[in-house]
């Protein structure tokens, strides 16, 4: 068996850069920018008023304190020009700043009477109140460089710079298979040796956290069955996530099946608790992850594995995170201890909290926790206060 | 004009709770659950075969260590009996364990050969290696308290427990108006003093990163106009979200024409910077906020305030987070800075670093930040080090 950080390198050997595709603007929320976006104009486009006020020349603030409003510019109007230096012109917010004014005072520090602004103070200086043209990006200027991850934030400067159609990395096909024979539909009412499925829906509600909408099917504990659906999943389906029948039982027929249809096994068994049996294979650029039946182990090798895998295919480079243990925790087996741990907050630093539980069988107690910490295999003893590696079982969290 | 945490206190005055409904499993995901989920059957169901093994009675260990194979009890088959107790059963992951067995023994510490499993050692306890029925939970036990988020475990569990209907919080029905005659469309080539609309797509996308789908529409700067389309809308959404149109302006006519619609206003103004003429209205249960029209007004105010409404009306409880400031700041108004920032982690702390920018209406380098820092009004120099409230734009932090 190998380690967990062999597991997760040799993932990332095997793991290809997902393809391009241009979709609409509509749908391109927290998708990965596959191009560079440009500025078609400089940003702001026109030295912008900020203030609703007075536009006025500067340099009349030496000689007089008193302006006849001489019009109004609004938002959305051609830029109107200041005709007598010694008038003012009615400026509101975003509208371009006249021709010949170079300040922006705002309602605030103006008295206004018969037409007249007079000013609280002649403490102003030139371009104060205004978003000058070009001052946030020039025409040309690279805005967002491809590998961008499109936030809401991101989604603004697409629509400000007129991206009607966005290229973007495509999503993989995935499908989530489980398999074992004791699984019954959730509509049904299980006989005393069945139990529902669930893997499957925890899989499937975790990857459209990841914004990847996965189908489900179920596979029975048939080997010629099993070829024959899993041959043709291949074809259709660039991952295959299965939940169960890689260990060691007489039925777990999944990592002879994919021998036998050609896929390369490059992982199969990790030294980490949940999750020993875990399963990699690649045929060409097609993938399987076997996870094991159990749900905790199911959704934490998604996320110690699969998710790595998804990251790199799409371009997100994962930045290493850690929390403090909050309770003294003893393991003693020479396995890495996927601990499931509720985080909290205590003066800005992440506290992880273990979450009682009974095993990798215990789903009642999985939905309870927000995240594992990993805590290493060279170690028996963890103390209260250490700082451990924490993987998120939510998004937003890479 | 009020505080920060004065208008937050306001906001939580006058937001309802959200009423119910029954929605299909199917799409569940991030919703907030409005009903008590019991378990129908024990967790897990019967004593579960945690291991690929044998299965024996654990009294006969003291007196052999060789065990004839007389069945396999396989996943999804009916509870089997030990037929004599000087043999074992051979048990698969998820099978129920034998009927007068108690103990099982992994592969990995057993030989079989011709049909008969000679154990490594005598060391085996009673139940070991065996999920029993009921650790989880009993028959009958609340697993899920009515409140709580549906996350990817929460939906096994519901899955597990057969709920293909799920009871939860309603979203509320939300339109994004934009104003402002300088907005053209995305697909526009805007004229020298016309600007494409981008901040209802950032609200539309921060809106759908909490799980509600809002429509947007443009409503331009005539009384008349105005007045007739927000009647008409007040009838239709629970809530409108106004970019633009609430400040000093000329043309900034909501607050005149949210009055005339008989709306009660409650905060006009706030202390702080951005979002200074930030704008909370309700009539009954409808309620309306107007961010002011630059980008970062508009995403801080939506974060700041809607976010904490839909949070009541969702009844999801707020934790409040902090974050570790970077870089000294000076900020010498008697406003609430809410100062754009890029989090990182060090050693398990969160990391606020300042992005520099060019004020609110500078959406290059709102699209940098990640979360804003609120810096108290009360004080004007800000130091590296010192810990300070932080607001998160994406998800999952709440």
């Amino acid at each position: 068996m190998i380690s967990v950080a062999e597991a997760q390198n040799i993932i990332l050997e095997h793991s290809t850069k997902g393809g391009t595709e241009s979709i609409a603007f509509e749908i391109c929320l927290n998708r990965m920018l596959a191009e560079g976006i440009y500025t078609d104009r400089d940003a702001p486009p026109f030295d912008r008023v900020a203030m609703d006020g007075i536009a006025i020349d500067s340099r009349q603030l030496l000689k007089q304190q008193s302006f006849f409003i001489e019009a109004i510019q609004a938002a959305g109007q051609e830029q109107k020009p200041l005709k007598n230096p010694e008038n003012c012109i009615e400026v509101m917010t975003g509208a371009v700043l006249p021709y010949h004014t170079d300040c922006v005072i705002p309602y605030e520090k103006v008295t206004i009477q018969n037409g007249i602004a007079k000013l609280d103070s002649m403490a102003h200086k030139p371009f104060q109140n205004t978003h000058r043209k070009g001052i946030d990006a020039k025409k040309g200027d690279l805005l967002l460089p491809s590998g961008t991850w499109i936030q809401p934030g991101v989604k603004g400067i697409l629509a400000t710079t007129g991206n009607t159609q966005v290229k973007v990395v495509k999503l993989p096909k995935v499908m989530i298979c489980s398999t074992g024979d004791e699984l019954v539909p959730i509509e049904s009412e299980p006989l005393p040796h069945q139990i529902r499925r669930s893997n499957v829906y925890m899989l499937q509600a975790a990857l459209k956290e990841l914004n990847v909408e996965a189908k489900t099917t179920h596979l029975p504990d048939d080997k010629a069955k099993l070829t024959s659906a899993i041959k043709q999943l291949l074809d259709e389906f660039d991952v295959l996530l299965f939940s169960g029948a890689v260990s060691k039982g007489k039925y777990d027929y999944l990592p002879v099946v994919f021998q036998e249809l050609g896929l390369q096994i490059h992982i199969h068994g990790v030294k980490q608790k949940p999750g020993k049996p875990f399963l990699f294979g690649t045929k060409g650029t097609k993938c399987v992850f076997g996870f094991p039946g159990n749900p905790t182990s199911t959704l934490v090798c998604f996320h110690a594995y699969f998710k790595l895998w998804l990251n790199q295919y799409l371009g997100i480079t994962l930045i290493p995170n850690y929390a403090y243990l909050t309770k003294d925790i003893v393991f003693k087996k020479p396995l890495t201890n996927h601990l499931l741990v509720k985080t909290s907050h205590d003066n800005g630093k992440t506290m992880a909290n273990p979450i009682a539980n009974s095993g990798s069988g215990d789903l009642v107690h999985l939905a309870l926790a927000n995240a594992f910490l990993s805590l290493p295999s060279e170690q028996d003893e963890f103390k209260k206060g250490e700082l451990y590696p924490i993987t998120y079982f939510h998004q937003n969290s890479f």
